[in-house]
């Protein structure tokens, strides 16, 4: 059995249902709607790596994917998003109050989890999971700002991508190595590996949202452009454009036009005028070389690295 | 230094302020609207009374005090609650979104303090905490079901208060007691003191809005009649109104006259005329002398105790 096979075994036998169903109902919705259980599946990777038993970190693993989701389903109804999965977001199919007291509900349950899974380093882990979740926090909170914000740098960009995303990632994998008694260096390596590897992905859902095949990627593209939505992309191009383009693409992105394929398909060509896919292409190989490196660091066997070795050469050539 | 002077000095000292600022400003605004900081209090006396330091439980009291400010500012927003403290709650000086993520980080900021705390019994503590924490997100999903229903029993708002009050005046003196390393028995009685008192004080509550002097209650009168919210003493005066009254006042609450005063001005006819009154009084000085039943079975000197026989005397003659 796979591991993410064993993660769906976890996931299906999970059930989140009690009193009263008005406030759990929407927590088994949400956490069986599905997902990819990446964070799971990193924190149990690492623990089997130094030597962990899955036993070991079953809550833990459960409880680092209904953080996540916590904050999904709030994220959700700060950003009013109707879809989430393919289904209708918390608050659509029930309301907003409903979202915001089972969202709180969740992040309550999360450290139930963790709290019920015994280890000599507890304290640790405890410590590292709170740190992530008001970085998170701070992600967000940066994310909402630069959508009011005309002078957003690259820079702010990161820092704002690696608290919202990366942070979780790299934080699963270092939970999971504390299980296992890992040494100090091997936890902060593995840790960074998380958050370079964290920030790829991100940088690859912003080059996809452009520059993906439809067909592949399973949605239409575009949407950032369309939505005026502050990515890598944007910022690389009003960084490096001349004035004239410059000033134009400000105007598209302060825009939303009735022919919404028009701007999309003016976007894009200034995109490839500026080189931005190369830009951004050079950008994501950057992290995964120093995911690599971080990767490479860590005093263990190549087979035990082979899980983590594998996830990055699946995700450096995902299309969607 | 009275312990409420301790705790102004440790709330007036402590700042919430950082970065991304939008994030942080409403945490320190709301934790520094004032309020009576009972529940610091009752932890840091609880574990005064068992030989504890002050020092030993200053994160700790803080900690609970943030919780408690964010179960109140996303209740508010739930509630759509303009007023909190004589000041504009966040959801309206600032939005709804802040409320959401502002909320969120307190109750991880609420972790970070407790974490900050040391103790033998850390891990109890924590469970204590946050097994409180999700009894009062039960407590406030069931207050917002019964402001749909018309099937509440007295025995339901009694379960209801208790999660969404109780449970954390009690959960406050637990862990104060457990950071003092006090005895099991004496802990299970002072959370049970915690209990009674909690309900006293939410029906004193329910019974101050019908019956407080407005001078000293400080605000109008009634207000929970004009919004047809479900207390202690209309579920008793339907629970004990013969038919023709009983529908009278199911008519009363499921109605907003233009002219509310009316309204309440019958209503409380209603109530005088079964001597509701006299039963609400009933009910807080039971759960009164249960309180002290309770204090009285904690093996320590009365002096010791005193502190809390004080809080009591002086919450059983509250006027506001």
């Amino acid at each position: 059995m796979t591991m993410f096979d064993t993660i769906k075994q976890i996931f299906d036998n999970e059930h989140f249902t009690s009193e009263p169903h008005q406030l759990y109902d929407p927590i088994e919705y949400t956490l069986h709607l599905g997902g990819k259980r990446i964070r799971p599946f990193l924190l149990m990777t690492a623990n089997r790596m130094f030597g962990g038993e899955d036993s070991q970190v079953r809550n833990a693993a459960i409880g680092i994917e209904v953080f996540h989701n916590f904050t999904l389903l709030h994220d959700d109804l700060m950003d009013k998003s109707p879809i989430r999965r393919g289904q209708p977001t918390v608050y659509r199919k029930w309301d907003e109050n409903t979202a915001v007291l089972s969202g709180d509900t969740m992040f309550a349950l999360a450290w139930r989890y963790f709290l019920a899974q015994p280890s000599p380093r507890l304290q640790e882990i405890l410590y590292c999971f709170n740190q992530t979740a008001i970085e998170v926090c701070e992600g967000q909170q940066y994310d909402m700002n630069f959508e009011q914000s005309d002078h957003v740098t690259i820079d702010d960009y990161m820092m704002m991508i690696r608290l919202k995303t990366a942070v979780l990632l790299a934080g699963a994998l270092k939970i999971g190595a504390l299980y296992a008694g890992a040494p100090e260096a091997d936890i902060e390596h593995l840790y960074q590996f998380g958050i370079h590897l964290g920030l790829a992905f991100q940088l690859q859902d912003d080059l996809l949202d452009s520059y993906g095949d439809v067909a592949e990627f399973g949605k239409q593209t575009g949407q950032d452009i369309r939505d005026n939505k502050k990515t890598y992309l944007i910022l690389k191009a009003l960084q490096t454009a001349p004035q004239p383009l410059r000033d134009e693409l400000a105007a598209l992105f302060s825009s939303t036009p009735a022919d919404s394929d028009a701007k999309v398909t003016r976007v894009r060509q200034i995109y490839d005028h500026l080189g931005i896919r190369q830009d951004v292409e050079e950008a994501i190989a950057q992290q995964f070389r120093q995911a690599q490196q971080h990767l490479d660091s860590i005093r263990l066997e190549t087979p035990l690295k082979a899980p983590l070795q594998t996830l990055m050469a699946t995700l450096s050539g995902r299309k969607k």
